[in-house]
């Protein structure tokens, strides 16, 4: 491993000097939560700076980079892998008072918006024109939209929509060295050079610090309608996916829970649950009302044929808000019942979710976990909630998980959907990508960051 | 410039015991026409190799990468910017016989399919299980799926569904050494390392030679119904592209014709062209036949509203194959007239499309040429046809494009929408991309390519 210098008091001093007034972040709270994200990791950095201009950003890592101390570039802190956490010392680097919306072009359909914004205000400030940014991550309400770019987040509207890559035009980023770049563009449309901007999407903060982007918009859709169906197993609402989406539905969301996740909500729901091994499917079509309304007629009448015990509309906002609350409350309810938490956010094809759901008993007798499923049915990316009561039994849990990740690999899946690798994966990186792809990535972060200042330690085991 | 070694009877041999039977290309026809692409270009290659299996384009770059000699990839050979061409020599690899679909997974929306499939067959084998392949280039009919891939290839549907970028999962490649790797997901959905995905995409051959791709695939629209708009002008033409995706349309295509273009082809149009400079849109709505009826009587509404003088509208699928075949006799046409021509393909905010139109009489003057534009109103996408009846004014018409170019990208526009750089505008990317950018990217070339011997001297001047 590389030796990193301490940040200093002389590299304090000289960062006071550079910086805004009030960059430098004294409060101990706010160092504290700095230590911590939405995984159960923990790492104090030795210093936190709260950027107040891409300038602030630019002297960070020039000084770190000739001082040799890591960077951590952050946003809302509410990753799932530990990608912004200091586990090797170092500065974390807030983004989140560089949150100002340069500007919104109605006529062009784009917005040039710093990295620090809150994602859910990026999609407000999009509606205030009758526009819309697609991307939903769950936690919307805390992440940033820089964050969002650098962990290419995901949601349940990229079944329709895709992921936040599908919606960044252009970038405006700060490299190790401290020099400000421009990738992309800010038409529609370009194809001039490599990609770079895509190449900083996903990196997870260590190729360059985002400091804004250039978002592509939509027409706003003007209507929505949801709807809860409860099916007797996971494999008829499986089913009712497939024969919903080979008819040529396009849901803005189609998600699923397990018996397991239904078990710890079942009083939130407009029905009482079957016994055996239920399975909830949550759907959501957007567009013109006159078609959304006898469409959601037609895909719940499929989701009846291929088995569902009762399906209920949510025809209006209200009716809509309570059953993502469905959806919200498993993931704290989950979280809150075991002591013993690790978040897996595998993808496989469509086609073996099922598949997938029926071998997880068997993984939780023999590693001694309980796993909750809940995901996003239409892309196939299934977040597996492996939790014990038993928080002493962690190694155990940890061969389940292994054992499951490999699983998965042999099904044609995916390590990841859309959380990243950070810091809690990154020993599992070598199941999925070769050697080969694993030296030309390092390569890229060598090119990128030659002295490895910037986020150092993530990604690659 | 480096020095590389000519391809020599004793690489022949090496190549000939190495490669498939009759991958090495004798029939002089063949070499010939692996000189030219759709550019005014022409560079005779030393050898061409038709690659039979993976294993012959591994053969190919490992002995390439010993001897040092160029390789240049080729597809369809059907590219504007000379990108498949050998101007510094060396062995052109056409991988036209690796042409097998591999898969269609119907059940995962997916396809996996060689490089060689020629795009329009990868489209018509989607819709043969009822599946829909998005992206089409003009040259469907003529290019590979891997070309379009290489050069993330754009086309009407753009406007909608996006390029040939965001319908690529996952790539099968060969790196300049020989070695294969795969890059990307076969899931509908990934967030594992770096994209190389995207890195390939658009790198005009000269980082990895393509293979095979993963492709996403979509349910395919159950309808399609098209209309010409003729309008007194082009301003008129624009306002209403505005307004019809302001109230929330989302067209397959929303393509215009200028008035240059309009005099070439008149006969074809089912209504007599206005005086003074008329400008044609050619609209597509695709979805749900009970839906886009009544849409395109509101988008055409919305048109007449903004000064359309007549509307008619492809309701069946000959009529519509009629007003596509108004939009391909322009380019014909264009090429037909004109001893001298120069493909641009610049992209501009939407809200400017009217404005380089009419700023374009100036630069025909001022340099002698008679531009001819048309293109993908819904995203900016202009193809500049800048053509001259003396083809000794190359210089002079030069200067032009180049003035043109700079006025472009002070309109916050850029230099390619979907052509790309190849050898043809090399020498503008500096013009678009800073100092840093180009550095960035050359580093990545050095590092897939550190012998530069896949498809050098393209892209970076």
């Amino acid at each position: 491993m590389i030796s990193y210098s301490p940040v200093t008091g002389p590299i304090i001093a000289q960062l006071q000097s550079r910086l805004s007034p009030g960059a430098i972040v004294t409060n101990p709270a706010e160092i504290e939560a700095c230590a911590t994200d939405a995984s159960a990791l923990h790492h104090r950095p030795e210093l936190v700076v709260r950027a107040k201009t891409v300038a602030d950003v630019q002297a960070v890592l020039a000084l770190a980079n000739s001082h040799r101390f890591p960077v951590i570039p952050r946003g809302g802190g509410s990753g799932l892998a530990g990608a912004c956490l200091a586990h090797q010392g170092g500065v974390v680097l807030s983004t989140r008072d560089l949150n100002a919306i340069r500007s919104i072009d109605t006529a062009n359909f784009t917005m040039e918006v710093e990295a620090g914004a809150i994602s859910a205000q990026v999609r407000e400030a999009a509606a205030a024109h009758d526009l819309f940014y697609p991307p939903d991550p769950a936690g919307m309400e805390l992440s940033t939209i820089g964050g969002n770019a650098a962990t290419d987040a995901g949601g349940p509207a990229c079944v329709k929509y895709g992921t936040t890559r599908d919606y960044i035009l252009g970038l405006e980023a700060v490299l190790p060295d401290g020099t400000l770049i421009a990738t992309g563009v800010r038409t529609r449309k370009g194809v001039v050079g490599y990609d770079l901007t895509n190449l900083l999407v996903g990196c997870e903060g260590t190729l360059a610090v985002i400091t804004a982007l250039t978002l592509r918009l939509m027409p706003r859709p003007t209507a929505t309608i949801g709807a809860l169906c409860i099916f007797g197993s996971m494999g008829e609402a499986m089913r009712s996916v497939a024969r919903i989406m080979a008819a040529g539905h396009l849901p803005s969301a189609i998600e699923f829970l397990d018996h397991r996740c239904l078990a710890l909500i079942g009083e939130l729901l407009p029905f009482s649950l079957p016994s055996g091994k239920p399975s909830l499917l949550l759907i959501e079509l957007d567009g013109p009302a006159a078609q959304i309304a006898p469409e959601m007629d037609t895909v719940l009448a499929l989701a009846k044929d291929e088995g569902a015990i009762h399906c209920r509309k949510a025809p209006n906002e209200q009716d809509r808000q309570q059953i993502w609350e469905v959806r919200r409350q498993v993931s704290l309810r989950i979280h809150d019942q075991a002591p013993l938490y690790i978040p897996e956010d595998v993808a496989v094809p469509l086609s073996r979710i099922a598949e997938l759901v029926d071998v997880l008993p068997d993984y939780e007798t023999r590693y001694g976990v309980e796993i909750f499923a809940f995901g996003h049915a239409g892309d196939g990316n299934i977040h597996l909630n492996i939790t014990s009561q038993y928080p002493k039994e962690r190694e155990l849990a940890e061969a389940g998980v292994l054992a499951l990740l490999k699983r998965v690999l042999a099904m044609g899946g995916t390590l990841s959907g859309e959380h990243g690798i950070g810091l809690a994966k990154k020993q599992f990186l070598p199941l999925e990508l070769s050697p080969t792809s694993i030296g030309l990535q390092q390569g890229i972060k060598r090119l990128f960051d030659p002295n490895l200042i910037l986020n150092p330690g993530k990604i690659f085991p």
